[in-house]
């Protein structure tokens, strides 16, 4: 994330009693700092939905993300790493973000949380193809059926809650006030935007994570597979966009 | 609920669809009303936690109340009620009182949860107990265990996971802050003031609820049965303050 400190995470001792390495450590933990960020946000945003049926369907979705984060605690703690202290900073970068982009309207929210489930995951299924077999388990498990290698045409997982939620809310906002898909595309750019640039803030921080994506350092050439996800994850959110029919 | 105008909802025309009475209707629909309210705000003061322990052990809780938020309205669309309908006016009535009595530190947070877990439920057990079977049972299956034929003896459920949450979370705030309990036992008791106030509006406001505690209306004494039962919650209140060491 943009101005952490790096390492952040000093490597463990010697003798350390973790059982994974520090990249590995600190994919897992940002997932579950993540999924209860997510959780926290959405939970909070639920209480502004216009209509009973828009608080459960997003309060269900805030739900399976605090799942999704327990399950990657667990993974965590199973690996004997002191889950508190791994989660710290990812925690404090993350409410950073999520204060800077507050949504101010109900479709706002909506947006959010519908690109919100894309991007970051994308990125971290991108990252989890990288790491040792355990754990790229555990992150695919975490996402549900959304990684790289099962890309299906709209950037969307099959039967997405998300998006179930997301494309019927999204059509009552519109219907309801016809500038709102001008101001919510604008908004779907902003939060993309800012996504992927703490995707590669976080990257830079952390040159292990980095090497999941491409193997060690080799020099200061442009580095593929960084900019390859991030195209990808790109195309998947136009494609996401598209369907609710606002303008990537 | 005060101010709440009287009656919320019109009796249902005599070819409604909806198999249960207005009482039980509203019953059902407060009981759905309180627990997404539960959710929204625990969910919501997870965030402040100190400890990612603590964040997590009160999203847990919310994430309960969802649940039995869920139980509750599916019972009511069972019965054909419209459940947007149903729920508004105390939707409305619940956040105005949780406006009112928002919580300022951590501390508040958990006593919140605590009492707000015991105070509402232990009412609604009270109202169940003269609905009819169906309606009985459903809001002893939503509201678990606590009911008013089987209490113990210091007022909380037998497994309570809230006071397994809310003992050790009160004792680190205690340690932490040694005024902690004088301010904390303060709060508990506006707190449980507040919602019998609450309480006795909604019944005033409701003769159908009211007549479930006690029968039909018959003239301007002293209704013993809604006295006892707000006696009986009172002990319950004080009780369980006593058990986390606050002053009732």
């Amino acid at each position: 994330m943009r101005g952490l400190p790096s390492p952040l995470v000093a490597p463990p001792p010697e003798d350390s009693p973790v059982r994974a390495s520090p990249a590995e450590v600190d994919l897992v933990a940002l997932l579950a700092a993540d999924e209860l960020s997510a959780f926290l946000r959405l939970s909070a945003a639920a209480s502004c939905g216009p209509t009973l049926a828009d608080v459960r369907g997003l309060a269900r979705i805030a739900v399976d993300h605090l799942g999704r984060h327990e399950r990657a605690v667990d993974h965590l703690a199973g690996l004997g790493v002191d889950v508190e202290e791994a989660l710290r900073p990812w925690r404090a970068a993350l409410d950073a973000f999520h204060r800077r982009m507050a949504p101010s309207t109900w479709g706002e929210v909506v947006v959010g949380a519908y690109v919100g489930d894309a991007v970051g995951p994308d990125v971290w299924a991108a990252l989890a193809a990288g790491a040792p077999p355990a754990t790229a388990a555990l992150v695919r498990s975490v996402l549900g059926p959304r990684t790289p290698d099962a890309p299906v045409p709209d950037g969307s997982a099959p039967d997405d809650p998300v998006a179930a939620f997301a494309v019927p809310a999204l059509a009552r906002v519109v219907a309801a006030d016809p500038q709102a898909p001008g101001r919510l595309s604008l908004w779907g750019r902003r939060l993309v935007g800012e996504a992927l640039g703490q995707a590669q803030g976080v990257l830079t921080a952390r040159p292990g994570l980095q090497e999941l994506l491409e193997g060690p350092d080799t020099g200061p050439v442009v580095r593929a597979p960084v900019a390859d996800t991030f195209a990808r994850v790109t195309r998947a959110h136009v494609a996401r966009m598209t369907r609710v029919g606002l303008t990537p």
